[in-house]
């Protein structure tokens, strides 16, 4: 198997040839097909999440066939496509995995990160963990559905009815999510950097009602906004934007610092929360509505080798939709 | 009637003595038997909310009988006790008003600031935001449950079912909600200024499990913790206190800056909301359950004309319980 | 001043004139440009509602402008275009109004019920009522609005997030409904009388992605299920097919009785709800949702003396879509 | 091990000889100390569920020490007091087990239904099912807290924050929430079969503010019902008695049919719903609400040998409280 591999923080990966790895009992080894690159990655190999002890191989976003059955694997045939998205296992037994709400699970494991992940030829997953594929599925557009899409679905799930949606930074979440939130027939304002016309283009062709700069005033009041940018300053900045009773989303695993802010951009019962992770269940319900809104994402293709390449386009905002790695 | 009033930001009030006013259309009199002061008169008063224009009759918990009604009042009668709280009208007509959040409503007007309050002998309200009262109740006693109370119960009720909750602030409104919270079961964990064993005493008296600094480690992690004091630096201490998918209220009107804090704080789907004014609806709900919960104010009793000294005692933190004037 | 009115129940509607009523205090009076027959008209007219005293005009969903305005009010100018749906007046001051329900209203008039009605060339309503209308909206497009819309969404609302929908019953409500749920994304299965192909036809060509007959196995596993024919052995029915946890809301004002059924189409945490009248909020909502949506009533058009025909034809389910009349 | 068999639905209980079940993989091996008698049980003896293939062990509300460890268990030791609750194993894969919903699993076994029960001297059972006990919790006492105790939890979790509840039918499961209701501050009313006097008393012993027949007019306006009797004319009984947008939840896994009602009765956004099952989560919040309430459970202790005995009592009524045998 070919991987590349994170040996150091802060370094470019390395490309590490080794043997096919076996699946243990309730795991399954998938040949992989293609997989994104979020911005999550940039994360992990910048340093920006807790410290995981190298070597890791990134990537979350995968989509393979499966080639290998472990132990007691039943639900999952060899040649199935499935997808393994960020949470690659949890513990089962926690108060979070048992009320529903997995994504929070007190000891998981997460797909290239603190589990091996997709920048490589080959995987090992855990099966219950994976998520079953159309056979027709396209590999290459469904990778960034398996967490662009799925964080911003949770995301969009947590601002409940909201009607009019803000949208803080417009990378490949945010052009996945005006597609299913427009099928919902919502509004979306989009807010891009300053000045960025590409990414406000791009966001009216997906269905934003209006798109504008990130400092500028929305067309209207929202009822809720997700910043999907990792960027804290930002949150003032939605806090501003939304009505009385309306609510900021953090869509991201990491931020800046949120800065200091007074006290009334909270008052009348505005609401600050996070999204983390996903579910299982987040899935069962993004995978049927992200086919009938007919997402489609737009994407940039790599060969594996060329993951560095991937990481710095997206690191210095040079990505119009997601990048996606083919082994 | 005399008035303590307050003719300019940052000065003390002034007493004033004028005829008795005459209640409008949908309006009744009050003649005065008790008025709360609570920590939204400071504010006020240092106007530390956005300005109103002098004179001002500051007070807003306000317990008296009714006097004389206005035209077309129906549902409440000669003689008949009532409170006025701080909401003292509403538009009735905007979208909030009609969804059942007359709180946020557009054009508000609140009592002891944009309408004359009960720092006073008499006080004019409209009728239908006067809540009725039972014939034996309490002036003294009754008197705060009118505002540290019912923003209070909004708080705890925007808690949702948390069952283990921390207080930060320990004064009026936290030693109400306290013995609502221990009526319902909960767990109370009371967090006050650093070294002040008094109001640790005091929440312990009234049913909480713990009480310590607000710095201090509590004994265990919060579903929610609502904060009361008006200070936005414990906003990052309190969400480090909550557990995973916990909640922050703010309960206050107003809070200096919330400073900067990490984004790992408000990580995994942290909330932090804030709580603004109260609905007749909260009123309908908290009163009855305050009865059936047993709920003993404890009172400071001042004369109408030493409201500069309660105000004083309240700015000092030199008052457990709440202060009540009586004219 | 003409109206067709009930004499007597059970009888066929009389054409009388008088003079034009004048409103009241916070009234206003309308120019009737065009009523919706609804189902509730014919309910009242066949005595199935509770009893009223006739003589009554019935009529809630009337479309008009604005001839005289009585003292106190402001909101609504002299020739505006506003709607009057069922919810004519309400108390105000009830736990239900207080708290966002005053569809609950324990004091409340109902238009063309309680209240006079549109089948009129004019009527005198509350002005705080009255539901602004655009001044270019078409008086017989917007008039089925009024109620089938408004219950409609009143019912969708309360499916909460169900993606996959049956509604038993394809007239007014139905048609309109199915657009709305469309716009937002969900599936309609419409389930209308056993062999009635034109209603199923209807229902294809407003959306719907399946029609058949009640009885009919649906093509899937409903998340939840919506029955405006008023047949009480639907629910059963309904019960049946809608998935463990799926909702079952009755969306009419009346329905024959419900059977007896087997405690096991409940098992399993199913829900059996109703949905009443109407609120000011909805109609908030529904209406920039309507527009949103591009909602397209289909209605027959019968001149106002005609009105006894219209309740027939709706009576006999000769309708596909909503009779108006034009007086 | 000795166990009590169904051998034959609508016969007695027989005691069988055999020897000690070995754990498989993920299960354990307890040695009972406890189990409690449930209407379940009942229903099961009496054929009233869908058949299972008898032979059957009834019983699950089990206390036991852990005797033995089936390979890959970790989280439960040897000699540590679990108890065994009725949902016994899930698939963990469906959409429900996904969201939180496990109770409503598409492929759950059930403990003395689909797998052996408690009936018994010792039991087999799936490991990530067993309830960690304290270890110094009383056998007796504990057993109907799992299943009476827990089911009676869930359908009060399913009532919301009703504050005045009406609980109709006063068995095992009524004594136990009356207990949590009063510690969570809700008012609760007792409805028993006509004349049970003894019943009656025995709610006002646990807290219930009112008992009578379940007939008789409730005090006041209910805002949520519970059915704990399997009887289905009880239904529309408490959707009389609930107020306008209040829910009648029907707390059995069995109930005869519900009879024919008039719509009216479900009027006025009244809801009917189910409780089915449990989840883990539900028993992670119960145990603790449980303890801090103090609540007691009445019950009345059989040997194992007179399973048939204590199901008789049960059948005919003659239990307040709660049957336990003892192996």
């Amino acid at each position: 198997m070919r991987a590349m591999v994170l040996e150091a923080v802060g370094q470019p990966l390395v490309l590490r040839q080794s043997a096919d790895p076996e699946p243990g009992p309730g795991e399954l080894r998938l040949r992989v097909e293609a997989c994104g690159v979020c911005r999550t990655d940039l994360h992990v190999v910048d340093g920006e999440l807790p410290a995981v002890t190298p070597p890791v191989v990134p990537g979350h976003e995968v989509v393979g066939r499966v080639e290998r059955l472990g132990a007691g694997v039943h639900r999952i045939a060899l040649g199935q496509r499935v997808g393994v998205p960020w949470l690659g296992s949890t513990c089962g037994a926690c108060a979070y995995c048992l009320d529903g709400r997995e994504n929070l699970c007190d000891a998981p494991g997460f797909t290239g990160y603190t589990r091996p992940g997709g920048f490589a030829s080959h995987l090992v997953a855990r099966a219950d963990f994976c998520l079953p594929l159309a056979d027709d599925a396209d590999p290459v557009a469904t990778a960034p559905l398996l967490c662009a899409g799925l964080i911003g679905w949770r995301a969009l799930c947590r601002t409940g009815q909201a009607r009019t949606l803000g949208i803080y930074g417009f990378g490949a979440a945010a052009h996945l999510l005006t597609q299913v939130a427009r099928h919902q027939g919502r509004r979306v304002f989009a807010f891009t950097r300053t000045g960025d016309l590409a990414a406000q283009a791009c966001a009216r062709s997906q269905g934003a009602a209006w798109a504008g700069d990130a400092g500028a005033p929305a067309p209207g009041p929202l009822d809720a906004a997700i910043i999907f940018a990792p960027a804290g300053d930002l949150v003032p900045v939605a806090l501003k934007a939304v009505r009385k009773g309306g609510r900021v989303v953090c869509g991201g695993i990491h931020m800046s610092d949120i800065p200091a802010f007074p006290y009334r951009l909270l008052w009348e019962e505005r609401e600050l929360v996070s999204v983390a992770n996903l579910t299982r269940a987040d899935a069962a319900a993004f995978f049927p509505e992200a086919a009938r809104a007919g997402v489609r994402a737009t994407t940039r293709r790599y060969r594996l080798e060329a993951a560095n390449e991937a990481l710095d386009d997206l690191r210095h905002g040079r990505l119009d939709g997601a990048a996606v790695l083919l082994p």
